[in-house]
């Protein structure tokens, strides 16, 4: 036994067995390897056969358990059972075990609550005591692990512990907080045209346009169809003219095909999985039908996939979305072959027994979870089953993009979008919630998944708006920009099958309603983005439960509604036909805003409690907490339209708030929050009169005004306005 | 056009082309032949193709639509849209647009609301402004059908106008109102009296076992498997004596074994459904492998099929579960020797393209809907392809057993369950709402799919309790049962690989949660199976929206809550890990009760409003409405155990209220309500002082001690007694 000391106090990290080096830590942590009977905080740890652990520890009746990342259901997890292993389901159903990313990440929440972290990249079973009530159990199922245990006064301290030994959150750049249009897909340049022109046509601001998989030839990844996009670099300079960029897709399995230059150079170059048998490279059909995969593990294979992505770049494609990277897997022509034996032999027997019904009832060969064992990565010169290390492998994938992107261009941040992920990502992409339906339900989960992501370290996230299966309504359309309207990444996305969910694909009031919304999202942008980077920075999460910064919030864990940064509470309405929803306020005033596509008004002050509040269709319950000063712009057409010489803000205390509105170009890296250009807004409310005061800090000072709309705790209004510089 | 009157004043019936008779109709009614032009309130019809019709109706944008019975999604039907075509779908997920049941009547909610019933046995396509947000647009795929539209001063008013033509709701005898355990499937006569003996041991009241699908010979319907049940009368006669009944599951499908007798009859007989292309009977795959389906659209054949019954009620099985008769159909040989033909061409060729994928990401050969094109049943004489008169399958097998056991006994109710229905089946048999799963949002869909059941006038219905498939937590089981309680089936049923989830299945909490649920049902006997019988008679709701009794209610269509029976208003709790829940109070002052297993004690009034009702794991929001008069029993272990001569009422009036407690010996059949044996209660409170009364009707005065807790509007409580004969 080492006796160490971690940067963070009271985080240890133990080591079992041999573990894997993820990289989920910023750097490499002094650990405490472990011996029986040398843990904190109640542990149990046991081996469990001749691969695999399993940790547990003791749950008390009233204790919530919270994290989890990615994952189907309630922010409070227990009750529930996991399956922490990166799966394509495309069918979000509230018993779904496994989703596209795993983030072994806890919080039992107690007077002191405990954080636990696994970092593990094989499979980890996480049972928050649905079999055993009153046990966490969690079964590891690689020859190690590292099992990091944190003690913190809070559940914002875990989250900083946590993120303090796996590294800030990533930050896009500016415009990637603006509305995104997508589909699967809009099949040539004049559908993108189309989509931007009505965007423009209808008065919606609009930042970026996705281009689903039906862009490339062939689903050849890296290709562009030419007779769809035959000259990409033009439409990308076009619309880059009208301030809209270009998003494009990019899967990991490399068409099976020779002549296909990425096939033919990785082959050359044996850059893809192998075969567990040894016999050549691993082929998997997906998109494109046959493919191999390219072992991302290997630093060359980064380099080399990182490299692929500047033609793209260089033909004006802003950002990159990496999809399917867990990775899915359709099915193996071999595997095929078997079935078709099997399916042969019933056939031949005339034999129509349970057997049969079973083998069909199993969809053959779709998805099948044997194939993780049948390729290899290698690692440290050896060959290791995909299974071992299964989690990583969408990470790695979009660890080379990035560090293609960074190596770029250093100084600049970059937009990266993934499907899969794992702890260690978070500091590198986005992700969104993946192939979601659009039901009503999935609102809900939406709201869930972004409270659980976010304590995961996860911050830039969303959900496909209006819902990527299924056809969504001219309602559903409208509450779910509404609730999207606040998230960092907010996107409209369907799937081929789906009707079309543009803001105008309704009625006119629809049309209306996602306008309004939209606008009011880019009203509020100097809110969200100088509170999101602030979040970040500080390694809290962004979109947050309300038990994060209440304490009575803590034993009720309510997770239909949240706090988007630290002042905004938003309440979502979830449910259709109705006319209004249940909010919880904690202790305290609360002021009321009505949200309009100019950004917040007040309306009246609240107190804490369970309060029924009315909400139209054009209506999304909001509130301000005590001490809010949220600073707001007049709506353009783009962010890079926002006019920076007016602001408008709404303010609510007794006595001070401030808030921070960055000045930053939007794209340059900072190190930390003091190094971002700011303006710092401050107002007080002394003896019955208003004063108010901004303050340029590591920015060039410039002319502004600002507009105030200020209530005191009582709920009596005023307004204020300041100028600078003065007269 | 033929001048009528139907019975009903404001229902008219008109009949388009060559329609069915599907016997929904209690008697053949008078009907207006259409001629175009010629129709009311807006309709507009029109002959589509060769065979079909459209029939669509303008929609005011504040218009809900209510009905059609089992769906997935909220009682408001407006936006949604439906497939009416009986199917096996066994995951509810809420874009399932099919399921066991259709039910093609709809109320327009209007000042004066409009009914609309389509009377086809095939497919009807229902778009309730999906498509276009104004017209609720009507698809009927077969060469007539019956549209009856009335028109009513309320939504009462048509269903009672609805249920004038088409039947009286099924009654069944009392003690199918106790509690049912079941599971997917106790395997033999021991698990099924230990289930009895634990229900005794742990005191918990029980009236019903239900024997799933293995307890017969390797899936054949009518055989008992003799190593499992060596001796079914000797076990039905000892659970008997125990007060608990046994239910067997049946399936229409019929093993295609020779030798099986019920085969070989049927074959003789040519009892079968044909194959379309006349080559013998049609064979499709279910549990017992390749099996032949009775033709129940002939008088003969349902003949038949009742009296093969017989031996298994004189082997004492007090009543019979039909399950599987959509008629579900997993794989025809012949299907699935086309698809290994398919394969077979895949495999030589090594073709892995998309086509490939499509094959097999379509689950190949499972649930085909072509599968009921390939069967047809002899209607006059004539062949008819299943797809034509498809949803009236279940029915027609459900009625030939209801006809068998009423043939049986006259005098006595029956208790039959289908999972298959259409309009009439209403009449003789229970519903439950299928392979739900234990999923939060199953609670919900629960009590959103009783609502409008019941509106279509299936009364006695409820969902596998627990939820059948996936692994139930000990909460959501308490929840469950809670809600359970005040539903007219209440049975517990899980499937095969789902965890346990009989009440003492986790741990001491959960048991005594559950069994107070049980036994607060169980007190509740007087008033719920009193009030079950009176709205069954009087064509009324049991499990209502609160829409249905409130005008101002009628513009929410809030569907979580809801009156059972005139009286009292359940608010179930259907989240996890909550501590309470928003209950929508109409005008007028409520009592507000807490239900225990001794009944409802009152608490205190509530006025009209949303309130946040707390309720912790014990608790369910309850509320008495203004007149209610509640009688209760003290509960016994079984529904035959409850003492008759005393019963404790709790009321709630500033007047007069009144209840009627049925005395009927629990199965003999009455044609009215007023036949029933019944003792009247009334109490009333004049210049501040109660008084009470009790009078035998249609029954024999006995001895009989009532005890009153009675609360005026003002919420001032007071204790009465009354004993009979006085002294």
């Amino acid at each position: 036994m080492v006796s160490v000391s971690t940067p963070i106090s009271s985080a240890s990290v133990f080591s079992f067995g041999n573990p894997f080096q993820t990289e989920a830590f910023v750097n490499s942590p002094l650990t405490w390897a472990w011996r029986p009977g040398q843990l904190p905080c109640g542990f149990l740890v046991q081996e469990t056969g001749s691969q695999g652990y399993r940790v547990s520890i003791a749950l008390e009746e009233q204790e919530g358990v919270v994290g989890l990342g990615q994952h189907v259901g309630p922010v409070n997890c227990r009750g529930q059972s996991f399956r922490l292993f990166n799966t394509d389901s495309p069918t979000h159903i509230p018993s779904l075990r496994s989703m596209y990313g795993s983030h072994p990440f806890m919080i039992i929440l107690r007077d002191k609550p405990l954080g636990i972290f696994i970092d593990s990249p094989g499979e980890v079973l996480v049972d928050v005591g649905a079999l055993d009530p009153h046990t966490l159990d969690i079964r590891i199922a690689t020859a190690g692990f590292y099992l990091t245990v944190i003690e913190g006064e809070s559940v914002q301290d875990i989250v900083s512990k946590h993120l303090a030994l796996t590294g800030t959150p990533y930050i896009p750049p500016r415009w990637a907080f603006g509305y995104h249009q997508s589909r699967w897909s809009y099949p040539d340049e004049g559908s993108v045209r189309e989509v931007a022109a009505k965007m423009q046509q209808h008065d919606i601001p609009c930042d970026v346009i996705h281009m689903d998989i039906h862009y490339m030839q062939d689903y050849k990844v890296f290709t562009v169809n030419k007779e769809r996009f035959p000259d990409l670099p033009k439409l990308s300079t076009e619309l880059k003219e009208q301030g809209i960029r270009l998003i494009s897709i990019l899967d990991p399995g490399v068409k099976a095909e020779p002549g296909f230059s990425v096939y033919d150079e990785g082959m050359k170059r044996d850059f893809f999985c192998r075969r567990s048998d040894g016999a050549g490279a691993f082929v998997g059909a997906v998109w494109p039908g046959p493919s191999v995969f390219p072992d991302f593990f290997r630093q060359d294979v980064r380099a080399w996939w990182g490299a692929l992505y500047k033609p793209l770049k260089e033909q004006g494609i802003a950002g990159f979305w990496n999809d399917m990277n867990e990775p899915s897997i359709f099915y193996t022509p071999d595997a095929f072959k078997d079935f078709a034996q099997k399916v042969r032999h019933f056939d031949e027997r005339n034999d129509f027994g349970e057997e049969l019904a079973n083998t069909l009832w199993n969809k053959g060969v779709i998805n099948k979870e044997e194939y993780y064992n049948e390729f290899t990565h290698t690692i440290n010169g050896q060959q290791v089953v995909n299974r071992e290390v299964h989690n990583l492998f969408g990470t790695q994938m979009t660890r080379a993009v990035a560090d293609a992107l960074i190596a770029d261009d250093p100084t600049k941040r970059y937009f990266l979008l993934s499907r899969s992920s794992y702890p260690g990502m978070h500091r590198y992409a986005a992700i969104w919630t993946g192939d979601n339906h659009s039901w009503w339900e999935h609102l809900s989960l939406n709201i869930q998944m972004l409270i659980s992501l976010n304590l995961s370290g996860f911050l830039f996230c969303g959900a496909d708006t209006g819902g990527f299966s299924g056809d969504c309504t001219a309602e559903m359309l409208v509450r779910w920009t509404q609730l999207s309207a606040f998230t960092p990444f907010f996107r409209n996305h369907a799937a081929m099958w789906a009707k079309n969910q543009e803001p105008w694909a309704f009625d006119d009031k629809t049309l209306v309603h996602c306008r309004a919304a939209i606008k009011m999202r880019y009203a509020l942008l100097p809110y969200l983005y100088s509170e999101f980077i602030k979040s970040a920075l500080h390694c809290e999460p962004f979109i947050k439960g309300l038990f994060l910064e209440f304490k009575e919030a803590a034993k009720r864990l309510d997770d239909d509604q949240f706090l988007c940064g630290r002042w905004l509470l938003v309440a979502p309405v979830v449910k259709a036909a109705t006319h209004g929803r249940l909010v919880y306020l904690p202790n305290g005033p609360w002021l009321k805003v009505i949200g309009t596509e100019k950004g917040l008004t007040g309306e009246q002050v609240q107190q804490g409690g369970d309060h029924f509040v009315a909400a139209t269709l054009e209506e999304v319950p909001l509130f301000l907490r005590a001490g809010a000063l949220i600073p707001m712009a007049t709506p353009g057409l783009h962010t890079s339209a926002e006019p920076q010489h007016h602001y408008r803000l709404i303010g609510f205390t007794d006595s001070t708030a401030q808030c921070e509105i960055l000045l930053d170009d939007g794209e340059t890296r900072y190190d930390s929050w003091k190094s971002y250009p700011k303006l710092l807004c401050s107002v007080t409310l002394q003896d019955g009169s208003w004063s108010c005061s901004a303050t340029f800090e590591s920015a060039q000072p410039r002319p502004i005004s600002l507009e105030f709309e200020l209530w005191n705790l009582a709920g009596k209004r005023e307004s204020l306005s300041f100028r600078y510089p003065i007269g």
